[in-house]
């Protein structure tokens, strides 16, 4: 009995002490805690415009652990790797699309380090403008050894991207603040044009962050509600001078032949190209030693082909940018990132489809570029690579957090609008638009 | 002779003294004066990220006097008053769209009194991000008594605004900075929602800053593009304390009984109310005796009936919310100002058309909130009506300019866009959008 008493009288005292810290923490040190007077209920209602032009508070979801580290594990796992033991150990396997870790990492750094960063991030999803939900979509979709719906390669692994996608669907609509404003508030990142497919026109409100919209309806995505984000590069920066005298071939193109939809071009572009002096242009594989003929093509050669490929975007792009390799894009429907910081006719040449494969057009056209005008290109791709690395203290991270703090006015407006609107008799769907008048150019130099 | 050369010496070390002045002025005095080296080209060929998120600067076109001042001087002329011989002294006629004046005659304070707003004012077009173009368009309308198209009544008076629209498009297509970037970074104000009407088409790619989007195509006008602005109040603000008992009457409206299109419902309206007690429902003409009529009616009743118009908006809602009357909004395509940072349906109640015509309904719901809630949304109302002061310095003409900054990042996208984009083959116009997956509720409350 003495024992317990004594337990009794600490965990009093404990209580009580802990009652006056933290009435003391609520008195003198927070001064950022909400007070829940009448007034300050006010002052969140109307969000003040100081704070919509300041500061972006963005939360990040704690998903159970199968949604991040746990899916480098099993793609771990199929590859027949052992497992391990401590998160910090797994290494997120290099691919193109993986921009979701390096979002991921990037708002798992201490606060210090990330004061000029557009989007703060706080621990309390009460505070927060935006919600961050750091799903593993573009890994989890290769997680088994083929695509998505075939059969899994290693025993060992019992993976589905497809029953992830809709666990993570339930684990979401599981949570209040998903609940509250309709997803208008939320962040996903599904960069693989085919991540979150299943599950897309559910969190079709949400901000994405994407490659392309080559999968996306019109009401699923566009630049006004989303963001684009680069592919990370697959090959080496090129790091010597600015200079034209060490790149003696004049068009380099390696990557697959055949593609669909809009990548059908290639086909047409590798016969008009392939006979072509100073060109090369040859079908290849993603492997090792594909990267590194890529990487030694790319940084020789003075423009780099750019096709689509099963959708408009491609990593190509990237590489070829920080090559300092003046991109030749032959994609017509490519949305590109950052397109209101860059001004892409600066860095890169554009040609429609139906004018490149003109049998001599590209190649006339190329030729006729001076040197002087290449070093242009050169020093313009210079100036904007930084946006392109993801590694980069000043680069693609910290770029994609302004870009998506730039929605944050829309994002509010959709809230609040979507909360009053009246039931209508509308004849088509509720769609407010931005819209070009050009019909486009034929090609642009 | 000698006076000649004295006169020429003189010249010349005029001229000495001022490339002097000039290149020491260009030397240490002035920090932000363009510096047309190479690299300095680069610098505004990708505008730097922290110019975008700051600082966005504006510049007015000086147009021909008829656009501005001309306008105030030709509608007071048609009303027989005498000319004046000095713009200080031409008063802008009070109206429900005199945004245009209060944008202007802000644009030329002095800059040391506009600090605080989110546009700075520029001198010099090479330096600005955007173009305010200030013609009064919605005076312009009504500058002969009648509308437009029919005959002016005052036989000294020759003018046409229909000329008026086109001879600024006429003076727009000489200037250079509209040709330049397709005309994306112009700020146009056309509030009345027939102002422009007739080269609304040609000048849709700017930011149009109106009250509804009633009389526009969606390639025209939407919310992601342009800003919904606040009719000025034509009524007084009221003055007295939050309080329910000194307003015995339960809603009131005074306006036309019979509009077109969405304000048919007006007269059903009338004929649900008209017998109901507490309820004033009146038809009522523009005269300063109906304004004080309605001044009275406003500031003692708990609810203002806000029904469509002829377009979906109309001045009565600013006026309600001035006199901190709860708004009923029966208005189903309404858009609002400012929705980013206003809630409204913390400040007016929303019901939809086909609910609200119901016999009996209306009134039973409204007699349904209790004081407590009146109190609550008198407050909330308390708290957004600086919005809708255009003469409060805090109000909304600095909101306006604050809405209008926001839209820099999408109209460099564009800009840069629409340059690069080469031909396509669409099947359906380029546009990108924000689609609102709710089919809106019955009422909201």
């Amino acid at each position: 009995m003495p024992r317990k008493s004594l337990l009794k009288q600490t965990l009093t005292l404990a209580s009580l002490l802990s009652f006056s810290l933290f009435a003391l923490y609520f008195t003198f040190v927070s001064p950022s805690t909400p007070n829940l007077t009448k007034i300050n209920t006010q002052d969140s209602l109307f969000r003040s415009r100081e704070n919509v032009a300041k500061e972006v508070k963005i939360y990040m979801y704690d998903l159970p652990r199968k949604f991040t580290y746990g899916v480098i594990e099993s793609y771990d796992k199929s590859r027949g790797a052992q497992p391990k033991n401590d998160d910090s150990l797994l290494k997120y396997p290099g691919n193109q699309h993986s921009a979701e870790w390096y979002l991921f990492k990037d708002l798992n750094r201490p606060s210090h380090e990330r004061v000029d960063s557009a989007v703060t991030r706080v621990d309390d999803p009460e505070e927060a403008d935006l919600f961050y939900v750091p799903f593993f979509s573009s890994l989890s979709l290769v997680v088994n050894l083929n695509r998505p719906g075939t059969l899994i390669e290693h025993p060992a692994v019992l993976y589905s991207d497809e029953e992830m996608q809709e666990s993570l669907i339930e684990w979401l609509e599981n949570q209040e603040y998903w609940k509250r404003n309709n997803g208008w508030d939320h962040v996903f990142i599904c960069q693989d044009p085919n991540a979150l497919y299943k599950v897309v026109d559910r969190v079709k409100n949400g901000v994405l962050l994407v490659s392309d919209f080559g999968r996306l309806t019109r009401d699923q995505g566009s630049f006004v509600k989303d963001v684009i984000l680069p592919y990370s590069h697959r090959i080496n920066s090129y790091l010597g001078d600015i200079g034209a005298e060490n790149r003696d071939k004049l068009l380099f193109f390696m990557g697959n032949r055949y593609r669909k939809e809009g990548g059908k071009v290639r086909d047409l572009l590798f016969q008009i190209l392939e006979n072509e002096k100073d060109v090369i242009i040859k079908h290849g594989a993603q492997s090792r030693e594909s990267r590194r003929e890529a990487t030694k093509g790319m940084h020789t050669s003075k423009f780099c082909l750019h096709p689509a490929g099963d959708t408009p975007s491609a990593c190509r792009l990237f590489d070829a940018i920080l090559s300092l390799c003046i991109p030749v894009v032959v994609s017509d429907y490519v949305e590109l990132p950052f397109e209101d910081v860059i001004d892409y006719r600066k860095v890169a040449i554009f040609v429609d489809s139906n004018t490149a494969v003109k049998p001599g057009y590209l190649v006339k056209l190329l030729r006729s570029v001076n040197t002087h005008r290449i070093l242009e290109f050169q020093r313009n791709l210079y100036e904007v690579k930084h946006y392109f690395e993801y590694e980069d203290p000043n680069g693609t991270v910290k770029e994609i957090w302004r870009q998506v703090s730039q929605k944050l006015p829309l994002i509010n407006l959709m809230i609040n609008r979507d909360k009053r609107l009246v039931k209508r008799d509308l004849t088509e769907p509720d769609c407010s638009c931005l819209c070009s008048n050009q019909s486009g150019i034929q090609m642009t130099l």
